[in-house]
């Protein structure tokens, strides 16, 4: 199918709309003014030198900084906002102004170590490039100003000129993934086949036994991307690789990349997956380990990593008109994406563990056990996620329909107006609160309706067909309802998944719901929920989804020594269980998601 | 009680008896060949000079080499071995040869770095000398040979004059302890009451006000001994500082001093103790954490720190005549501290974790996620654990009897003959393979018999009376019986140890066991046990103990994704477990003792 842009569909209420408000009122601002402070927005005017109260431009910031203005121009594409639109101007004017004569731009490659250009490949040069051409795309689709995107198609025809013409540069390929993606982009919205073709060449460079570079699994360059079956590595790259490739597939019509793309997806989603969507199993290289090895507490599961998985999934689901790419989407955006988010808007998780017991956060000055963080923070030493979540917040509209010959496909439920030529769609629903979605369509023949994975009971009051996870109904025009049971449910992990056996996890809806300590006390580990549990749902305006009131039986503990043959006294409790993506707004506290089932 | 002293008790026959001859014919040899192949026997020679194909003498290696000679000696005092004794006497030479005019001994101090004598408190040179310190008395009373004593008398005269009378030396108490366990001993062995006041010394100056050193809980040093309450810092430090606060208080009847030690054992035994007895819950500091912190993948539980904990124990048993320190003694000896040797003696753990997932141990250059060794090796670079079994083994006969008033105690039980004077005991017993006792006793008028703590069945063949956890009989000189109920059972850990909720563990008698890959597949978190499972009992000769196999149920892996709504299939099992002593001696494999429950 071909997805809608943004750009055609509004938004208009619901959870969802919260989010982008949120980020447009808010978190959008915070990161800027975080990004100043820091010296991050300061650094664009090139005059650093060394000296004791400053901070050198850090080879990561102009890709932070790009991708806020990326956010900002997708807020300016529907909202006009003189402020906001000041600052990205002031930016574009400094990199004009500060970008080199033969086009190339990079703060620390310029006023840090000039000599050092294009000659590391683990530095982020072609990253930070990538960033800042999927920023200058977005701000010309958004205001008209062409400035930002002719200086960056200017540094693109340097960039070719170096690494494919000239072949002067150190290394042939990026050490982080983010310019193929940015290349699709420029090509896809200036129609210069150019760009296509370097977006092609850095793809199929990448792991060829024709470049000298180093084989490494880390950086997804351990053999050629059409060999590649396996998610390895560092997982916010894999993610954009296999996003980029699945763009390059769909563009070139290339099956054999496509055959990767199922490939490595499968290999993700089949074995290497959180339920909340998350991706990357440890903080060691941020990466991605053996299948099935998903530890809870000392899940990597990085934000940015999460929506590396939206763009993969909705790259696939173009090229494969399936649900089940919708599905992840919704999981992952729903769960482990928004947990990257204060409900205040203003801090941020870079990783998103499933579990946290603060016992074991043993630290003394010889080292620390226990690495993710338990508590948002505002800034980042690299600080990626912030900005990554302003990005994909104000194009959330991108995910929510598509199209393929006369049939409209609905890929997640949102209340939202599509326009497009003679294509309308108003979708009215309170989703994920309740299941009840109302759907009127003019201009299409069909309409193809995802029936989520989750939900194994639902009615729609027409006649359907299921196709590849759609139900698809001819279109009169009329409104369309569509009802799914949003009773909460238990759901249960492949017992590979040696850390989650004996373990459930409650959903209701597409959410995942955790137990904090703040609700339940100390020892979230005590309390085992029966797979038929009993459950109260209570509305909670501050998380915007309810709660839940779970029948569960709680340990007691022992009174005489620490081990016994007598098992341990068991009382009826009632376990109070959040959003997960609400885990930590409360303090620091203990927090389980996969919890002992009885 | 007047604990028995192992040279006044022979282990005839028997599991305990079968590790001892282990250690004489191998594991003592193995040890010595490993510290001469490392250059810590030729480092004697203090003719170290700076050499690209020569290591420097280490802090530790004095230590490392007088844990076996205390070994070689306890091992000369019953079994004449001239190859043995060589080979100490060899060492004593070049000790004579090479210790300073003023007494001082140590070979990194003399050879590497003369200008640091006394100067670093974590540099374990006090350490150093109090093994050598234990070692010069065993092999006194082995051999009656005194000359390494006598160095040993000049070097704790000179190490007063530094530290008490001149205060010359850099710090005030030794970062390690050992040298106070040491002190004591000499004492003991010499009558020679300035030693007992060194002891005193380093004892009440640890984390005095009165002292300028830093208050730090790593090293015990965070306050006065006295007003220690909770066990904290390195564990195998802290071991030996609460075994020789205990050797004092006994000497001293200082009754404040016998209530720290009362506060510290309930601490470790009753919050921070492992099933196996190992203690230290973290690899960070090697080190106690907070109460009911018992990770068991990432288990510390040094062999030392288990050693440790048997000196302690003895030395509380001592003081206080109550079974629940001998029950520990038993509890830490047949499992977490036999599971440092492997079955062919000459392969050592230094940590002994609880449980071993394959899957999670990830590593890539950026770093390794887990760091318990899943095989024994050789030799460690600080190779602390093996000589500290050498001269564990050959006293295990320091355990078995005690004495008080007329009545005379069996707290351990092992086929064995005690003689003192007018005191014979014979114990007759295949424990722990079998729970069958006979005792016969002279000299004695009463016998008190440990009743484990782990036992809830037993006969005795006489009346008795439960005291202290012991069963008194008055003793007529003729055989007493004792049956001990072996069935294997299900024994839990108190709640608030979160790790081991919704477990459980088998035991028979006193011995843990533990499930392997190698006998039961991959993933041991599949497997769950009822908690009154049906158990068959098979002979091992290789173990020295049965194996049980052990009714269970195992969940089935998923046939399409990674989570469902539908519960994993289980089917029938049998789990064939093993005694967590003999784990990994068949090549590296999952393990578990933690099962989960049913």
């Amino acid at each position: 199918m071909q997805t809608y842009r943004f750009d055609k569909v509004d938004i208009t209420s619901g959870y969802l709309f919260g989010k982008q408000e949120l980020n447009r009122k808010t978190t959008i601002n915070a990161v800027y003014d975080r990004f100043y402070e820091t010296g991050r927005i300061g650094a664009f005017d090139f005059d650093y030198v060394p000296a004791e109260d400053r901070k050198p431009p850090h080879v990561y910031w102009d890709s932070d900084v790009a991708k806020w203005m990326e956010g900002a121009a997708y807020i300016l594409k529907k909202y006009p906002t003189p402020e906001l639109e000041e600052k990205v101007d002031a930016l574009v004017e400094r990199i004009k102004a500060n970008q080199c004569e033969d086009g190339y731009f990079n703060i620390h490659f310029t006023v840090v170590a000039p000599e050092d250009r294009f000659k590391y490949r683990e530095k982020h040069e072609l990253y930070c490039a990538g960033h800042l051409m999927e920023a200058a795309v977005a701000y010309d689709e958004a205001t008209g100003k062409r400035d930002f995107l002719t200086c960056m198609e200017k540094y693109a025809d340097h960039i070719a000129r170096v690494f494919i013409e000239e072949k002067s540069a150190v290394f042939q390929t990026p050490g982080h993934e983010e310019i193929e993606i940015a290349l699709v982009r420029m090509y896809l919205h200036t129609g210069k086949k150019k760009y296509l073709d370097m977006a092609k060449f850095f793809i199929d460079a990448r792991g060829s036994s024709e470049t000298s570079e180093r084989k490494d699994p880390q950086i997804q360059s351990h053999k050629p991307v059409r060999e590649q079956t396996e998610a390895v590595g560092h997982s916010v790259r894999a993610m954009y690789l296999y996003t980029a490739m699945a763009y390059l597939a769909a563009e070139t019509d290339d099956e054999e990349l496509k055959n990767a793309c199922r490939a490595l997806w499968d290999d993700v989603t089949l074995r290497k997956m959180y339920v909340t969507g998350g991706v990357g199993s440890t903080y060691i290289g941020e990466a991605f380990t053996k299948p099935y090895d998903l530890p809870n507490d000392g899940a990597y599961t990085e934000t940015c990593a999460g929506i590396g998985l939206m763009f993969f999934a909705n790259a696939m689901l173009a090229l494969e008109n399936d649900a089940k790419y919708a599905d992840i989407i919704e999981r992952v955006l729903y769960n482990g994406v928004l947990s990257g988010l204060s409900l205040d808007g203003i801090s941020f998780f870079y990783e998103n563990p499933l579990e946290i017991n603060l016992l074991e956060h043993f630290e003394n000055e010889r080292g620390k056990r226990k690495f993710p963080i338990t508590q948002r923070v505002e800034c980042f030493s690299c600080s990626c996620c912030p900005p990554n979540l302003n990005r994909l917040l104000p194009s959330l509209g991108n995910y929510i329909y598509g199209t393929d010959g006369g049939t409209l496909y609905v890929n997640q439920f949102v209340s939202s107006k599509l326009e497009d030529g003679g294509v309308v769609c108003k979708v009215t629903t309170d989703y994920p609160v309740s299941g009840s979605i109302r759907i009127e369509a003019q201009g299409a023949e069909k309409l193809a309706i995802r029936i989520p994975e989750w939900c194994g009971k639902f009615e729609i009051d027409r006649e359907y067909a299921i196709e590849k996870g759609y139900a698809v109904i001819e279109n009169d025009g009329e409104s369309v309802n569509i009802s799914f049971d949003m009773t909460p449910k238990t759901v249960y992990a492949d017992p590979r998944v040696l850390r989650d056996c004996s373990r459930l996890c409650v959903m209701r809806g597409p959410i995942v719901y955790c137990a904090e300590g703040v609700d339940n006390g100390e020892n979230l580990h005590a309390y085992s929920v029966p797979c038929d549990f009993e459950c109260a749902e209570k509305e909670c305006a501050e998380f915007g989804l309810p709660i839940l009131e779970v029948t569960a039986s709680r340990l007691l503990p022992f009174e005489g020594g620490l081990y016994s043959s007598r098992r341990p006294e068991k009382v009826s409790a009632t376990l109070k269980m959040i959003p997960y993506n609400c885990f930590a707004n409360r303090g620091e506290t203990d927090m389980i998601v996969w919890l002992h089932a009885e």
